[in-house]
């Protein structure tokens, strides 16, 4: 028994990890948005600082859009910024809870008029797909109610699928539709579509190329993730991941920053169902708010979390594991995990970065770089980019 | 606008709850079990008292068995023992969680004898709906894990499968499958039904004859339980309640005592997906522990709970409901809802009782009745029934 | 044995419940601020607001001010127009988390520069009490971390004694202190007054001028919150609530709203602890947000909803409770609880409202009054009152 | 800056964990409670098994007992006993949740009757210590109540401080009293000593002697542990922890299990308030339930993931930390915290163990003992040890 250092190195070099251009911008909670120095002013310069990231760690090749936010004229135009920059557009991300109108939902509301007008937009986001050759319309709905009696829970399902419906029958033979769960906020009674179980249902309604995306962030306390996990991949219903951490609700802090066991965890069970491959169709998304941390090292930082807990999970010895768990040894197959997890990675990682011709620290090497220096300046003037909340 | 109170009095008296024999037992927390007088020491017994239940509600006219803690020789003399006391036998518990052999797991064990033996039990259970003329199995599965690595997740579920469709093909025309999910509890770590998503995606694949069972203890905290009821009954796959409110965890109190409005909410959905009436096909069933408070009265108290709540949901002014969720009037809404909620509907249960040649007060009645200090004479020697954990 | 009518309606007439000005502004979560017509435009709109809210309950008759948000020149003034209105200033309560230097914390900052800045507006605001002439200075920091290690525990707990001591001193004789805890958000990690010990612990040290503040919407998942409000009349050290709701985390749902029980279980207390009277020195708050809602309406029917919980409080039978709970009989000390709570008080409030010469339909009566009307012209133009985030 | 490797090691040779005795014991959920073979029959065969733990570890030096589990005759002679099996007595637990008087409570009961046996027992514990010489008196408190209602919250407040105080007054000058808090179960509805606050407040009205207990499991989901770490240490009232580790309610599962990044974060608050020597008074304590799992080698793992997780601890560049924490350097700050907790300290602990002769890998050395083969022989017969629920 023992784990395959070569196949290791192998995997982790494929890895992929799409970082989402709103990352880049400012956010907040609703009690202060603090701004930053050096953030992004239009949807080219976010492109620019996510290229930076890519350009340190070598693993994260691709940009998910958010519509409006990172509304262009030319599409065409802004995937060509992407290539020459050394990066591709990722995701389109529908964005139907900012307009007045979607105050009481959007493909949910009672209102047909604003169903309609929500539905457009994803629509809408398709065509942005077709041009910017995304494959994947990631949906996140706000939509749910703030008190009970509010509205009509079996209702609100009724026209989600409706819209849904439409926007999957509009997807090309390549594109794919990722939907979201997430328990609450900004809803605070029901939430549309509040967990795993929901947005498989409709999945399964739709059909195989819809799939769901898990949010690290969207759980009750205590949802056990990594069961989810396993469980969409043995259904063949898992389609991303947005990574992040939390301690309390939705808290957006830097993936494996609040929890790195739970996150070395469920790359165990990606490994276990050989769905780390770029090929398997899995899409492994950051989707973070870095309040108070400066923006780009903090990408890079979740970045190598997420590559440090990828590694650990490959060195798992699953001949060894098997073996544990068939034979019922509780606290062997235990430590079987839990001699990879308490195993450092880094020293592996860094010889793996050298070995691509990329610094073994990426952070100490964008320190180094003067980009963050460069932006500051160049990017003292306009306005920066953000929620628009 | 308005409420037609003679359909909502028809309602109430076609209403059913079942309950569960083991409620009439000893039961505790892994502290301690504290016995009580005049505890049932044999499945009659229990019969007995529920029956004495329903004789003072009218509204409780089965009882769920369990199996083994009501193994008898013979089932068709139970089932008419049952009748004569006026109430009928429901549905059937399955156990496979109290033998030395399920340390690890029942039908997920990694031991494919244990799983056979597991899975013998369940069909052994069908075996006695046969007899008995019970409609429904109720399957709970405390399978799961108490450390990561354990055992392997989706092994777990290929097992569990495996066990559900063999089972299922066993049942009979008019038998169905009660899939029960749990959070946690004994297991610590994952649980192989852990929420109603599994237990869906479970029923779906084997078929019409398997619906979800919600115990409403069973969820992570802040988890929206109607909005769980409201999802499966538009999919159709709502099969039972477990019913007993938590402050915390499992706590198995008395229904409604924690979260009254909660209780009310659930009911709420019940009528406005037309699942009240017994010809829906969904059982109301309570599944509690009375550790510490006297058994028959506390189970007369939930039983009254659930009807309060129904009464409750069946005043709400649907007409005025859906006007002002149509208007997006928020407040409205939740006024209507509100409104019927404020309503003190105990007067309008005692003169449906009396209507019926009950008391008005079956708690008092009840009391007066010299039925508890007849049982605590009667059954002063012999083994009280108890969990036999 | 019984309750007597009189004495609970001279309680409900004496009851008293502060409104905040920003509840009239607009509010929403991090991914939108809904705007609605006619929200006040300035501190003098917000009081007038306030005052209708009064005029049609008749227990509101203070509200609660925010800086710097409601600052204005001349406070003496703004105290002025408040009587004229009908109501009087209330509790000041600080603000210390919307400038860019408290990115990183306000008292606790490691920044002395920083803290100095914070103390000093606290000390401003004792300076606006001493204007206003208004009891109450309530502290809530939001001060904390988002990631392990970001700051040290221990000395931010010293820095913000230090504050805390500073304040307390500069305090009038007839000048209190609440300070509020909040177990999470817009912090992430740690907190600085996380949880109700922690704020009690601090009090204490400070004297007896410093008093806890209970937001109902700020616990842990599970928390009993009767029992801190219990705990705290115990020891003197309960100095008010905020009141609002929540599913989740801090919703800032209308009070009762959610768990009108837990609501009626608190102001029991507060009974059961002679702590209703205005004279008790308790202040009784409601801090919510009507993101979604009509703003005046949600405020009256979150008055009428404490008052409801109170006259429910006030209607336990004390006696016969004592009784139950001195023999030991859970289910008849729980009867009694809950006979009151299921009482509808709406008819005895009514009552009570017209026999001091307001309608006993608040709602409606406001909804008759044209008071929206006006407010929607008149306020059509200017700069909307919010949070300023 | 940097780290001194040998006062890291003296660190680490110094500290003590003290073992339960019943955690060799049989134990379970209130569904089962499986047996495994080689369990104790005594406390002596406890101590032995203890004592096995301490001879691989080095670490584990004492243990505590719990009374009557593990009541014997001669308490000198059971030190002695302990003593020539190379370890001491530790810390003595009460136990007033086990006897039928107790249902509704110990020192907290409404009866004056059981409160008075209660607190007799607590002070019997106390005569033990005094042939036991231990330091240490535990009290946890299963107290509480199931339903609103139930009995009054502060008389049992009440009833709870004149118990504490008989007791406090009758220890010796060199006895402590620890007050353990719970969030839950037991009691279902209100616990009496439901928080770190309520036991600290009780602890401060009884003096120097009392000092709070936290168990790592006892606390609502998302309690901040490390904060409360912090908390005590600065106010000089923290007197013991009760390890083991959780994912959802008081699992007990194997400390640093299930989140050993949060146990990481613990052990630093401790050190960084130097209080991880024995000399500071400071009980490191486990409290587990190995349910499923082989005892003795689950033990031993747990003492080494307490190690590790201070080992960790101790290796954190403290200064490197002070000085990002003063700049404000978030990322840097957290970054020095992680890299700690990244390092893999397995080599420095059996290169420790093996500079005092023992082998460097506790658990193949214990399988490798023929310990466990000669304790299944050896207790064979007789009645195992549990908790006697």
């Amino acid at each position: 028994m023992g784990t395959d250092m070569t196949s290791v190195q192998d995997a982790l070099k494929r890895q992929e990890i799409e970082l989402p251009s709103w990352a880049f911008g400012n956010s907040g909670t609703r009690f202060k948005v603090f701004t930053q120095p050096g953030v992004p002013r239009s949807p080219q310069e976010k492109i620019a600082d996510a290229a930076t990231v890519h350009r340190f760690t070598g693993v994260a090749p691709s940009v998910a859009m958010h519509i409006p936010w990172d509304k262009v004229d030319d599409y065409a135009e802004l995937s060509a910024y992407a290539k020459e920059q050394g990066v591709r557009l990722g995701a389109i991300n529908s964005n139907v809870f900012q307009d007045d109108d979607y105050k009481l939902g959007s493909v949910t509301n009672p209102d047909a008029r604003i169903r309609r007008k929500a539905t457009d937009h994803l629509l809408e986001c398709v065509d942005i797909m077709d041009a910017t050759g995304s494959r994947d319309l990631k949906l996140w709905f706000s939509d749910g109610t703030n008190y009970p009696g509010q509205d009509d829970i079996q209702d609100r399902q009724d026209r989600l699928a409706t819209a849904l419906k439409e926007v999957y029958d509009r997807l090309g033979d390549d594109q794919r539709m990722l939907l979201e769960y997430k328990l609450f906020e900004p809803a605070f009674y029901t939430t549309d579509v509040p967990d795993w179980g929901t947005s498989y249902a409709h999945c399964l309604e739709l059909g195989p190329k819809a799939t769901v995306c898990i949010d690290t962030g969207h759980h009750a306390p205590g949802t056990n993730i990594e069961f989810i996990v396993a469980f969409l991949l043995r259904v063949k219903k898992l389609g991303a991941f947005d990574f992040n951490s939390r301690f309390y609700a939705d808290d957006d802090l830097m993936v494996g920053s609040a929890d790195p066991f739970q996150l070395f965890r469920i790359m165990s069970e990606i490994v276990r169902g050989n769905a780390l491959d770029p090929a398997s169709g899995i899409a492994f998304m950051l989707d973070q708010c870095h309040n108070i941390e400066v923006k780009i090292p903090a990408i890079i930082r979740s970045v190598m979390n997420v590559q440090e807990a990828t590694a650990k999970a490959l060195l798992v010895d699953r001949e060894a594991l098997k073996k544990a768990q068939a034979e019922g040894d509780v606290l062997e197959a235990n430590a079987v995990l839990m001699d990879a997890y308490n195993t450092d990675v880094r020293p592996l990682l860094a010889d793996l970065r050298e070995s691509q011709s990329m610094d073994g620290d990426p952070i100490a090497a964008y320190k180094r770089s003067g980009y963050f220096e460069q932006i500051v300046q160049d990017r003292a003037d306009g306005q920066q980019a953000g929620w628009g909340a």
